[in-house]
């Protein structure tokens, strides 16, 4: 929201490049007395580490988190917590030729012409390594969650790969941690692994990704209207993911065609609070939250580093062509499901933290015992 | 950004309910002696006003903007500009049902369940007329443009209602002000009429859109690296636009599909800088501006408030049937058109200030001068 | 904190000049369903009134507040509220002689270099008008404390006029309203009194002025180290005042004198937690409330605006020499009283909020039943 | 300004706590191209550290800064510059009885009522300690101000301590650095240190401290009304500072006593610009910079860690005495220095870079050539 640090009360700051010695983030607003350790954010961390399989990277790193601040015997203090991930797989190289020119679709010419100068090394401060960081916050995230609202549970998946999309009908939760790809259809996440291949080997080339994270157990009334919304936050918070271009929440873009009554979820009542027909919301109405799952959604551009020549041009303005060697994920999307999860932890604690802060976590009730509103 | 403020250096905040006797907006950080009056604003918020066609609400308000602080001989002094529109067709009626049920797809049942009580009274606060404030803030931002960047123009236009999308072979600048749809491609703005005339007439329903907004000549270097983005505070501004529930930038959602190769948009040097063979990124690179277009589509869903009754909950938890009668938009996603085109205005003038308060609006060089950065 | 904005999480923004058609202050962040109409508002403004009495600016003003937005049915609705006090006793005259000159000790020239031009009419934003909007935001915040915190009492009072200071022996909290000084001790008042005369009549000068703000009933525990300190935001809140030019806590400046023995406030165990032996912290240890008094003080220099002749220059450069005429207060610290109650309020309905957003207001036990941590 | 981070646009976030593996700081928004290094922040942390003489703490800490993000090749990248600083002499003990009781005049007991736990190790975040970090952040404020406002130069000394007040007429800016109290008053100097060795050796006690900061060559027009002025964000960055109760701008608290006509500081023209007869203001008129030197003083109590007794309370309520042993400073005032002149540039960089946001750096001219105000 504000250069490098994002949310309201729970808010959190990454810093640090692609190949300098550390990158690492900082916590502030945690709530005190909360169980934390290292090996919690560990878990997160190694869903999204690097080089472990051929689908990914093959740059190494353990990205190993230490916590240097904000514990004191086992849980938080209330301080801020200073999460650190040391660089160890940074391989020294000549990197003029990268400073010289510059890879189109890529922020190396943006980098340039804000600041001037930029650090080459592994894209500095624009490589997706950041992320790491944000994974690392969003470990803290949760274990607020699950202190605070425990029956929140968030679950991210790879829904379209290039032109192969899930089959809805085939979605199977348990299947998403059993294949590389995070995919709740193992039927279509063999396709993606032989397509995936033929890109890297054969083609060259690399492919765009389709990622959905679903919160469940989300109370109802977090977010806060008009532009401190929840999915204005949550917009905000997946579109800063590296190469990210879209984002929806519920049927996002496809309400553009839909009518009224289709789109209006029916109200029920349930055994505890309204239940609902549908969930064309995604679990959000006037930037506040309904009780039921919040649904996003977020496309992710296929990386620019590819082994086929681009036309681009040098520092000087010459015409040249571009390829990019190295060790680049052939679809960056398949490491962005943990992050988009980290994202949707990271701004449920703030919108949790900043509702208490407004209404004292007291609900308006509907049902029997409806009637004058508690002050809050 | 932060409950009802928007913005990082040029900041504006809202306020006022769809029925109480005024809303307005305060835009503080407006740099001084900017030529400024009321008639400036006052024209585009004539192009959202409701009741103008019967597309719209038959709501009758001139949305008269006062300005009551911040000018000094019709230019801006530095300090914070009151923005002030009276309500003055506010129906005087009885709010009691409204305040016993919830409209499926609507916020009222959201606002209730966080406050614990809620302005019945036209939709209150998650009314669609807060936008007239965002529309005259909306217009300060654009003199500020005018001021600092004058080669910087914004257009916005409807590029799909319902399942009827535009022919972009048809795409027509001159035409987006020739009909009440703000639409590209006379053809489909003339079916979209009839289309509509059904729905409000016969269908009793009402319909989703898709607007684009285009921002030409922002230049480049505009973003803030990693979480106050262009791109990231572009999706935060469109997101917390009333029936908002997707997000684009550039190709949007449908760079899943694309392969790296495709997808870089290739550099040659022009004239005057960098150009590019494609628009794919939408004008965004790593977060900070290229100099392109600058793309943004959202998805508007159709209102809630609707004649055809759909099943709902009273406060107390008993079944009903809810059918809105009143004055309501069968396609809100026309109005959207001016209120989209004033956040893309306030999150560029933002961005103008807040980059030249990191760099002083230094630029890095490319070309033949390319060399030692300066220092910002 | 911001420009024209204060606070964290309930967060006010001030607007309008001193001559303008209106000014006035959004308050966002305000917690649903607490009671309040424009009457409970217009108590601390008319306290703060001019032209009550001899000793104040003779403009007459009847700071009539108006709530715009907020409030559904005497309730605080959760949304923002908008506070409008019209100007009425603008006096038209020519400021052109205004404007090419600047006032010795006055915003005049500051205003000037930083934005190259200025609202002359009464001193345009720089004016102490502004804290009108302080004076009726802070009656909202006394209603949140009221409804949140209701052993919170307010109470302001001023404690040196030029040389003379009041005599603690003599210290009596109900003399306070009793004089047209809010003075505890009334033989000095009537010794101001005379004072004041003099200095109106004869002299054509005026002084300065001490005034304290006693906080009772602050629970322990608000306030958020490191750079959130209670006492950091009362300092920055009390600075902000106009003419205002130094600020303590508890022994404030005093305390470079004391040593370590004298300064340590011992503690003992009292019915309902810890008590203190003295109060020389002023309430506040490493940033947050102990549960005793907060006490801050602030001093007020004279105003600039004065009958003597003060050398200064025009707009060209040129030297001239400065007489102010008009309605101005001999003693501005007079009218400062119920602006410095405001600022308390604010910042303590302010620091509640984050408190609960951070702990869930929930307390570290001391006595026997100490033990474990709550989690917040 | 929020929980651990400080400032607008030039924005720092400090963690860790005394006895953790490490400290730091991490600068947000630093202008690209800055030349940077380690030994440019050392040679600060250097003049604050621990153990360098007798008249402080014997803990001996090398306080070594290592940067590890936002450079490259020895310039500032515009990207976070995280600042980090291990802590090497926490010597382990039992911390039981420090944890089951409060030391009266400590943050002990607040931070306990607050969180509910606390880390007790060398007072956990509440340290004195957190200030290496700013002294660090505050080295980075230093080598902007040095590139963007080269004549700016920041000197803090001690004015005062317990009793003994320095003799303004020997004041000598030269002997500042030569003793180790950084006093500009040398025979009260020699007998600080004959008292410091007293209150150490035989009265086992502490003692308070005046410090004075100046700021010599700040422009004119740094600084935004209201609620961001340059004296409102200076008494809150001041206020931060462990142990400080009051903060003065210029004649400070002393203007309560003064009169208008003494207090107005003329004005004349110069070779450069207006000159004033006098420094009242301590360089700041409504909120914003004059030109003149800035003049800021602020109080530091006396450190409530001393060998005498004091009564307390234990954990569970019940009576005891305190006596803390270990390593403290006798006068925590004397290094207190630095940090005040590191507060002084981090503010100063900060409205530095906010004010070319807002007016782009344009300055109003006074002069022959005044004439219509610049667009900004």
């Amino acid at each position: 929201m504000s250069f490098n640090s994002f949310g309201h009360v729970f808010r959190f700051t990454t810093w640090g490049e692609s190949h300098g010695p550390a990158l690492g983030a900082v916590v502030d607003g945690c709530p005190p007395g909360i169980p934390l350790d290292e090996a919690m954010l560990q878990h997160w961390l190694d869903k999204r580490r690097p080089g472990q399989n051929k689908n990914t990277t093959q740059r190494q790193e353990p990205d190993a988190v230490e916590i240097l601040s904000g514990l004191y015997e086992g849980r938080t203090t209330g301080t801020p917590i200073q999460l650190l991930i040391r660089n160890t797989d940074q391989r020294s190289k000549d990197y003029g030729e990268i400073l010289r020119t510059f890879r189109p679709g890529h922020a190396d010419i943006t980098y340039h012409q804000k600041y001037g100068l930029r650090d080459p090394r592994g894209g500095g401060r624009s490589s997706a390594r950041e992320t790491a960081a944000r994974v690392a916050a969003g470990g803290v995230a949760r274990e607020v969650l699950r202190a605070l609202a425990p029956r929140v549970q968030i679950k991210g998946y790879m829904v379209q790969m290039g032109a192969k999309v899930i089959d809805r009908s085939r979605f199977d939760w348990d299947a998403i941690d059993g294949n590389d790809f995070w995919c709740p259809d193992p039927a279509v996440a063999a396709e993606w692994e032989d397509y995936l291949d033929y890109l890297r080997r054969k083609d060259h080339n690399s492919v765009g990704a389709m990622i959905e994270v679903v919160a469940r157990g989300v109370p109802a009334g977090l977010g806060a209207p008009v532009y401190g919304k929840l999915d204005s936050d949550l917009a905000s918070a997946m579109m800063s993911i590296n190469a990210v271009k879209g984002v929806e929440i519920g049927d996002g873009m496809a309400v553009a065609a839909l009518t009224g009554r289709d789109n209006a979820d029916e109200i029920f009542m349930g055994d505890d609070g309204p239940v609902y027909g549908s969930n064309h919301a995604g679990g959000i109405l006037g930037g506040i939250s309904t009780g039921q799952d919040i649904v996003v959604r977020f496309s992710i551009k296929p990386t620019s580093s590819i082994l086929s020549p681009r036309a681009s041009i040098t520092l000087e303005g010459q015409p040249t062509e571009v390829v990019t060697k190295g060790r680049h994920d052939p679809c960056v999307g398949i490491r962005a499901v943990p992050v988009g999860e980290a994202m949707m932890a990271l701004v449920l604690a703030d919108h949790l933290l900043l509702d208490r802060a407004q209404t004292g976590g007291v609900r308006g009730r509907i049902g029997p015992e409806a009637g004058d509103a508690p002050v809050g």
